[in-house]
């Protein structure tokens, strides 16, 4: 017995090695032939420069779905479709906040309304603002000292975390759900610092959420410049704030979410990949979302230009309504789920087009362990970190039926600088870092195709 | 005697736990400080803008000088002071390069220069231009075939490389010396196509060296599309080039690089560290090497703050003269030999202050084993990466004394976009990869500070 068991290790090492080989000369074709033909950075800049920015329920959005069913047709899907989905549909409209305090004039203040929220109805709100530290302050308050009240919390992004999406989670209470806390409280109105790592007076939008209990009071953000100085202005003299805004939501609107897919060649379980079409009402949605659209849409071109044979079906999501309400990924599984369609893997890139370093994955130890055991091959990419746990908010509800999950995590020093702001252009992704992140995708659903 | 040698890797093991946790603790704090109170960014900010670009040499060179002595002082430094460096003094003057084919009229390019080139002396210089694939190819041509002709090289970035750095490196002979082979043929001028990772029109500098023995011809550089455009052209029908520049070396200068120190609580053994305060004269030299000089200030600057008792002497060196001589280096090794100063390490930062994923290392084994031996406490901080073997130029020179030396390895993906160009400027810093270079360079330096 003892000379089998030496020699089937050898036999058995001697596969592996063979397989890591092709393995190795699969990920470099892959990458080369991205880094050298990608589409990726020309389709962001039509994407982004031809429609520009594209809520959902927005007419911009609907042009975008037609752009990317043209784009995955053009890369070679053997089939792309549309989903029915029915979103919510906000409107911004005009807006502005001054300021007042002593016996200075009124000064206007760089600001967003938060997303899905209701404005002043075109009407001056007035009145004055009280800075309250935190939220946990704030509910310990009596309503007298509320009512009546504009709240401003200045909550700053904790600069210490390495990730700033630790971060973002850390300060996301503020403009996900405070405005009814303010509301209970007999608040007529909030103000936040927003949401962002840079130190400028770009205000970040992005969603929230009312409590239905309460009025639905305005609130919106302001630059962390403007709040610092509103802070400090509050520690000495009384401000009064002039709100004038528009927003509100439409009622509903039935759009879509864009498929494409290279069928399966030994059978159709599916690997789903994807990023979200829709983006928030500023700038151009270019690394939130473009970017893991056009991303995805690499994958599936680049298997069919290198002629990668495709186990199972490689599915290219382009979801609808991530920003403000989620629809099209709660969609997609709903379908998924009705139609039985087995899903082996669901992939997103959500956090920008920057340097990839690796890959946030939920999924159970065993799976994780074997693709943590792919890391030699992912090392010379600059691909290293398998360690986190979380995938991104489209292939959450497909998570929830019991699928494996990712997110593409790439470097995250830049996102939140720029994050749901006019800032959030094509000229604020680089070439290589986006078409590395398509290439680690890539090499990553390859691995998962033809080992799951 | 089992006992015993059971017990003693136990106790090792609960030292070596211990030892780690304080590393831990004291690499959290390095980060902290530097990513919540860190100066470099408002220093590179001072640095770019109130000075810009600053070519040794030249006045703005020495006023750089002035600001670093400040900035160390202001830092904490124990020690500062100028070291005298005679440099060559190149100028670039004005210079034009325009092209006509066919019945065209002339039609200007953007184009720069290469550093350390004789120009035209200020007459127009014109003659036809040849393309040619390769330098391999030049040295296979009769000279008649060559002989007052304008030669033109469009050797493309290799981008299937991964590290941007191993494309400028193979690309790097066209710029570097290729003008004598052109000249050894008789040829009267040179264009090349730029060391370019991007696909702009951008034209980047950089210096060259002439081979004596042949005739000191102009050279000069344009940008990719300029490039791809004039080959193109090449195929149908003849070019003509008109140059015309004023540039030359204007012979030498005395002025210093500036350097600070943290005396060594221990003993007087040096752990140098710097980045070079010169720049090319376009842009504002901000990530080549503004990033650099900033981030090793920082260093000394986070030392001193936290008050992390340094056994050996931490000396920053703000390098004169790294882009068209290296001066500065070669007369810091030359002082550091004369005056036997034992080193222990030397580290640069000239990679740009982009993401950190690790460190370039030159030195033995038993070294090398030992910093990589510390990988669990970088890897938090998205530092994992120490197999490459390179150190910056500006250290190499106690290298060839024995020293080990290193480099900052950032993301590479960005720097050879806007390398020598009118882009390198302060916006295309991100403050938090600025930063986050600074604290590992600063939790490496504490290591080997503690180690070694």
């Amino acid at each position: 017995m003892k000379k089998f068991t030496i020699l089937l290790p050898l036999f058995l090492g001697g596969l592996f090695f063979a397989q890591t080989k092709a393995d190795s000369l699969e990920f470099k074709k892959i990458s080369d032939e991205i880094l050298t033909n990608g589409q990726a950075y020309n389709n962001l800049h039509q994407l982004t420069k031809d429609i520009g920015h594209r809520l959902s329920g927005s007419e911009a959005y609907e042009k975008a779905t037609k752009w990317a069913y043209e784009k995955l047709k053009e890369a070679g899907a053997d089939k792309v479709w549309y989903q029915d989905v029915m979103v919510p549909v906000w409107e911004r409209g005009k807006e502005s906040l001054q300021i007042k305090s002593g016996k200075n004039s009124w000064k206007s203040l760089n600001m967003l309304s938060i997303g899905n929220t209701e404005g002043t109805g075109g009407k001056d709100l007035e009145g004055e603002i009280i800075y309250v530290k935190s939220l946990e302050d704030l509910d310990k308050m009596n309503e007298a000292d509320v009512k009546g009240k504009i709240v401003f919390f200045n909550y700053p992004f904790n600069q210490t975390f390495i990730s700033t999406g630790q971060a973002y989670g850390d300060a996301g209470k503020y403009r996900f759900s405070a405005a009814s806390h303010v509301a209970a409280k007999g608040g007529k109105a909030m103000i936040i610092r927003s949401l962002s790592s840079a130190f400028d007076d770009v205000p970040h939008t992005g969603t929230q959420t009312y409590d239905t209990k309460y009025a639905k009071i305005p609130a919106v953000c302001i630059g962390v410049k403007s709040a610092d100085e509103l802070e400090n202005t509050l520690k000495t003299q009384k401000v009064f704030a002039k709100l004038n805004s528009n927003c509100g939501m439409k009622g509903e609107k039935l759009t879509h979410s864009v498929i494409g897919e290279l069928t399966g060649k030994k059978d159709q379980s599916v690997i789903a990949v994807g990023g979200h079409l829709d983006s928030w009402d500023v700038g151009e949605g270019a690394s939130d979302d473009g970017a893991g659209v056009v991303q995805s849409i690499e994958v599936l071109r680049t298997f069919k230009k290198l002629n990668i044979p495709n186990n199972h079906t490689i599915r290219v999501i382009c979801f609808a309504n991530e920003e403000n309400g989620a629809r099209g990924a709660a969609k997609y599984a709903e379908v998924a789920k009705e139609k039985n369609e087995k899903h082996i893997f669901g992939l997103e890139s959500d956090s920008g087009g920057f340097a990839p370093r690796g890959f946030g994955l939920v999924m159970n130890d065993e799976k994780r362990n074997e693709v943590k055991s792919w890391s030699a091959l992912f090392f010379p990419y600059g691909i290293y970190d398998f360690s986190k746990k979380y995938a991104g908010t489209d292939v959450e509800p497909l998570g929830d039926l019991g699928t494996p999950t990712g997110e593409l995590a790439p470097d995250s020093a830049r996102y939140f600088d720029i994050h749901h702001t006019n800032e959030d252009t094509f000229e604020k992704v680089n070439r290589r870092e986006l078409l590395s992140g398509a290439s680690a995708m890539t090499q990553l659903i390859y691995m998962i195709d033809k080992n799951w």
